[in-house]
């Protein structure tokens, strides 16, 4: 059996670091397109497809994040379930951005409708504030097939700092122990049992590339875990940083959504743009971004400043 | 504008503390009204209208696991959906137990997902990990429609102890202060600026009813909290447990789902039953657990043993 995990990694080496982001609102969708079809999700869809056509060949995976979806009812859930398998016909992994986090039998029943049915992906996000029963089902159920996951360590966001980073009575050691850390190492624990080819367990986490001053013992830390690196482009974080993350040069994807699927909107003009154009913008800025981050590990390894 | 919290809190005076949980899976139906109806999501539909015919009257609120419908995929939420339609026909509110945690513009997305459009609720649960700027967004769509929601405070399942039960470090005094704290804090400063009118914030917190020793420390500390009290019965809290979070009467409701909806469970043989039958337990297993509630408030306020 493939670990999805591997398949991931071996993506990275073949396309690069860059996970596109289909965190697609209507109003992402070209004016001209958008007049062309009454449904909104419809809209989003067709759009997706384009994105995807255009990038599958650039991109090391694409992250759907479910909201977007969500927000437009029964037909946008149709049109993220239809989304992923667009994904999957062109032979692309897909990481569906969930961030479930129950227990239990709730957790089973979550693994069952997003590692099959309907809205099957490759890998799902996952919020541990709960504990370690509301992960181990999950993985449990991965077991099967070789299903992966990210779960939430120490995120983008500003907000990261309320709860994520705050730190704990350690009586361990003297160095201080954030949150954050408590949930690297349970998912470094967990990953020693169910390690793949390269190395990486079958469950990563999210770390977003927007702290350069902790990147490097992160990610010698939790040398274990695959990263999901958010932050990239509109949310501050850059190359430099994500690089960081990455440091032996295969460890994590690094996500942008807006910069890249709404590249488009850099034209002066909106009303002659059309869904190819915008995809077409978007392939270009996802060149650029995986060059960039190509480059900036380039400098990283050989101590270039 | 009349606020979710107050009518929940008019909806425990009137009928008693309980939230019946629609975790409804395709099992818990009988077996005769299953093999009636071909599609899965559509029996657990017909199920729940006839376990909502059964309890409305007895029951202070609703509690719906999305998760237990995402299984069944697009069918799954379109039942959901209709779940959520059938208990506002019978004038109920409805906590969607969703536990979405996610930021910015996605958590808007969310927001308008669950407090409108095709999935609308009363009250959302959410989950705190990645800080208040992933509840903040959720609060300010409330505002518009007073809806309500609760956030993940100190859960009820064993790994609780894994990260919500950690201990921080504490500037300011020399007690013990955990992660569950630090969220209960957040919320409390919150609620200071949206109260209704019996005292509760728009947004209330889920504390599990399976610590004893803490209950009443926790009351006492979020008073300004509504509770949303999972743990009932078959995850080991009883009615004693319960009590020391209500304390003040109403302070809370206490969700039971399996212990309810599958009470029919209990009969000899599956044979005969059928959802009437199946119902008719489901509201005796309300009431009975109502009143346990209500003796053991009782029993608090006069400090009998």
């Amino acid at each position: 059996m493939n670990l999805n995990m591997d398949l991931l990694f071996e993506a990275v080496e073949k396309k690069g670091h860059v996970c596109v982001g289909l965190d697609t609102a209507i109003d992402y969708v070209p004016a001209a397109e958008r007049s062309k079809i009454q449904d909104d999700a419809q809209a989003v869809l067709a759009f997706n497809k384009t994105l995807i056509d255009s990038t599958f060949d650039v991109a090391a995976c694409y992250k759907v994040q479910i909201a977007y979806y969500e927000e437009m009812g029964i037909n946008g859930l149709k049109a993220y379930s239809q989304t992923l398998k667009y994904i999957h016909s062109k032979g692309c992994l897909a990481i569906a951005d969930i961030k479930r986090g129950d227990i239990a039998d709730t957790a089973v029943r979550y693994a069952k409708a997003h590692f099959s049915s309907d809205f099957q992906a490759d890998f799902v996000t996952l919020n541990p504030y709960m504990g370690m029963d509301s992960i181990e089902p999950w993985l449990k159920e991965a077991q099967k097939n070789g299903k992966g996951a990210f779960v939430l360590m120490r995120t983008s966001n500003p907000g990261m700092k309320d709860f994520e980073y705050q730190t704990l009575v350690n009586q361990d050691t003297d160095k201080p122990l954030r949150l954050y850390n408590i949930v690297g190492n349970k998912m470094s624990d967990l990953a020693q049992k169910n390690k793949g080819k390269y190395g990486y367990g079958m469950f990563g986490v999210v770390v977003g590339c927007t702290e350069k001053d902790e990147a490097s013992v992160i990610r010698q830390t939790y040398n274990d875990l695959f990263f999901l690196i958010p932050g990239y482009g509109v949310q501050g974080g850059g190359a430099k940083e994500a690089a960081l993350l990455l440091q032996n040069a295969n460890g994590g994807v690094v996500n942008a959504s807006r910069s890249i699927i709404t590249a488009w909107k850099t034209e002066n003009s909106e009303k002659n743009i059309d869904n190819l154009f915008a995809a077409e913008a978007a392939r270009c800025a996802t060149i650029k971004m995986r060059d960039e981050i190509k480059n900036a590990v380039q400098k990283e390894k050989t101590g270039e400043q």
